[in-house]
């Protein structure tokens, strides 16, 4: 083993406890007590990313929560590569629900559990750590390096864009590597090229002015509940999205990652028993996965109106309300997607009743990287090196904005390279991370700035 | 104008005094720390009736609130008729909505306000003022009297039907005159000759056990809200009930009643602009109020899942909830009618997602009386004698299962005989009565027991 890989390894212990230290911290970007904590946590990332070694170090002030940025320029001809993470965390309740304290880093059967250890602490402190080895083994990084850690990942990342764009020239780089992400399995290397992008909208469907007594009124005017389930229902047909247009800019999937889905080693029925479905169910036509990643999708995320305490009440129910999110995926635009669903809906819009459409976010559109660029093959190349076995090619359903945000403004793909894996109950009660990971994590991230230099070379 | 009917006009400052007094009581059924009160109240009615003659008076108990019975036998050879009505009230939430205090009887603006004066005390306090008068002048009432003040009618009077069958000699009787009810119309008097039944279901659709994030999971199992939407929206085609069997045992409208509806002086955009619809619907080939009145229904009371807060939240929800009550019309059974549409929602289940149905209680059958009946003629030729106007021939859309009661248990039909307009605001802030509907009530009640003892004469 070289002295990088063998620092890594030598120093282990110290590498935990300084994980135990950032996760200590209770940076929830969504509190607005938490706002110092947040600050905290930001010192605590540039203190350390300056303790790495002959890194410059700066503090990035936004309207909400500050970003941490370094730059290392000491590899002359070498690619420039920049690090994206975040060190903000979801709140931790339900706090009840935790078996040991969630900002105490503690190790429970060989996982070590805590808030934001998963979701981004432990992933995005490994680069950090492998470049800190480089400089201690008495050697140079072999790419150009810059860091981006925000702290309003939780938030949606509201001032990203405008952060990145007024600092396009810092940023300059020719491929930004996310420690957030997470892989598909614990059991399986995988690369992630794809995330679906997002189109929200959300409506009130109107109907008499007030509440009325469903007996003394019911059949004379149209309940807006059974014009909202009518709009509802109208949107698929059969698990097909029914809306005119909405698959007019999709492609099929392409061959590349069809085979791939074939190869995965995916059990159908695990999946569904761990989310605890009746069955798996969606768009003819396409497997679980294939529809989770490479399809679009409407859902509906919330339908309610009228009565819902216990018993009953005789209401023929005002207004009923519905919001929609749309998953994404190339070539379809989040504006024309929102304008056809908003279409359809008043197309469909039954008598009696009238829309009420709420303001919209624009959304993002999806990402994808080919699986066949340099920078993706480095990483599988580095993930077969670590794992001793060939990294599958997945997808995300989810959306990451930040990937639409270096491709527009810095021009660059992003490539998901976190040691994160998909179980490990981010955003709920006892977050965990799996020790064994990180340390391949380390090794990883060494290796990987290696190969890229060598795929740039 | 004869000695009863002048005893009436001549204590009618006294009359709106004693109202006052029943108001002052806060007798709100449903709230245990009324408990007190309600017993207050029946003491209240229990005193009053005792004063108004030769009566004699009972309290009921049962296993919540008791009821006040009467008894006057000195009319040989006479009709006997119950006269039933009820003397608990909502509560008066939202206190701070009313321009009054709700237990304060308040004129203003030619009207009185109080919590419950229209339902049901101002209505039911009339014909034990008008047996008083009787006496007071020298008379006796022309017919036999019962009377019946229950205090459950607001919750559902779960005691009475036990009570009926319980106390069914003390109460057998030729005819029930119902005091509670409540006329369609200030300007119009009314015989109100149906009020539809009740059938009640509730279910749940289950999909994933847990929430799921709509970004990694959708689009591979189904969203219960996607089958929520479809059940609910399966229930109708174009207003019209689709439920296999649902009008198997409706009748067509009968002659009388159509006839009646066509003269009816109905302004319907007056109504929608009341109750602020952008239009009628409902089932095709029938007008609004034959809709309301003499069709049957089912109406989603409450439909919900998912995110209901501010902005949106990508979830793929756990479970979607229906709240459902359907109006019945003569013939059609409660059971049955349940049991169609269990089976109906069993067949239109989409995969993927699973139904619980909720424990659901019997419902009611609908009530109907003929308007040809003796005592329906009595009481419309009172009230046009009264009003001076010919009554219209009314349906009711509402359920009255008191009605069902007596007819089962006592084998009569209840002619409903209120004074209260079914626009006074019950259950609601600000509920009032018109004290010249109280004054021509008394009048009407006097000359209905005539006019009854004439008919079966």
């Amino acid at each position: 083993m070289d002295a990088v890989l063998q620092t890594l390894a030598d120093n282990d212990s110290r590498y935990f406890r300084e994980l135990a230290e950032l996760v200590g911290i209770p940076s929830v970007s969504t509190d607005p007590a938490h706002k110092g904590d947040v600050r905290r946590a930001a010192e605590w990332v540039a203190a350390r990313l300056r303790r790495a070694g002959d890194i410059e170090v700066e503090v990035w002030e936004t309207p909400r929560h500050p970003a941490v940025f370094g730059r290392w320029n000491g590899a002359p001809g070498a690619p420039t590569v920049l690090v994206y993470g975040h060190f903000d965390v979801q709140p931790a309740d339900p706090i009840e629900a935790w078996d040991s304290p969630p900002f105490v880093l503690t190790e429970r059967n060989g996982r070590i559990y805590g808030r934001g250890v998963s979701d981004d602490k432990a992933s995005m402190l490994l680069p950090i750590l492998a470049a800190e080895a480089f400089f201690a083994a008495g050697q140079r990084p072999p790419v150009n390096l810059r860091f981006l850690f925000e702290s309003e990942e939780e938030i949606g990342s509201p001032d990203l864009p405008a952060l990145v764009r007024a600092r396009r020239d810092a940023l300059a780089c020719d491929v930004a590597l996310s420690a957030d992400g997470g892989m598909w399995r614990a059991d399986v290397p995988s690369i992630t090229v794809s995330a679906r992008g997002l189109a929200s909208l959300a409506f009130t469907v109107r109907g008499p002015k007030k509440d009325l007594h469903s007996g003394r009124h019911g059949g004379g005017v149209a309940n807006p509940l059974h014009a909202a389930a009518a709009l509802v229902a109208s949107l698929h047909d059969g698990g097909r999205v029914a809306v005119d247009g909405f698959y007019d800019d999709v492609e099929p999937i392409e061959p590349a990652l069809r085979q791939a889905l074939e190869r995965l080693p995916f059990d159908e029925a695990r999946y569904l028993a761990e989310v605890g479905a009746p069955g798996a169910f969606g768009e003819p036509g396409y497997g679980t996965l294939a529809r989770q990643w490479y399809r679009p999708t409407i859902e509906v995320n919330g339908l309610y109106g009228g009565y819902q305490g216990p018993g009953g009440k005789t209401v023929l129910p005002s207004d009923a309300h519905v919001k929609i999110t749309c998953r994404l995926v190339p070539h379809q635009r989040p504006d024309e997607v929102i304008a056809n669903v908003r279409g359809h809906l008043e197309r469909h819009c039954p008598p009696g009743v009238s829309l009420v459409f709420d303001e919209g976010s624009h959304g993002s559109a999806a990402y994808r990287v080919s699986s066949g660029s340099p920078a993706v093959r480095a990483a599988a190349e580095t993930l077969r090196q670590v794992f001793g076995t060939p990294a599958v090619v997945v997808g995300m359903g989810g959306t990451v904005p930040v990937t639409l945000t270096f491709r527009e403004t810095l021009g660059v793909d992003t490539v998901f390279f976190s040691f994160s894996v998909a179980d490990e109950d981010i955003h709920a009660p006892n977050e965990f991370y799996r020790p064994e990971r990180f340390r391949l994590g380390l090794q990883a991230w060494a290796r990987l700035w290696r190969n890229l230099a060598a795929a740039w070379g």
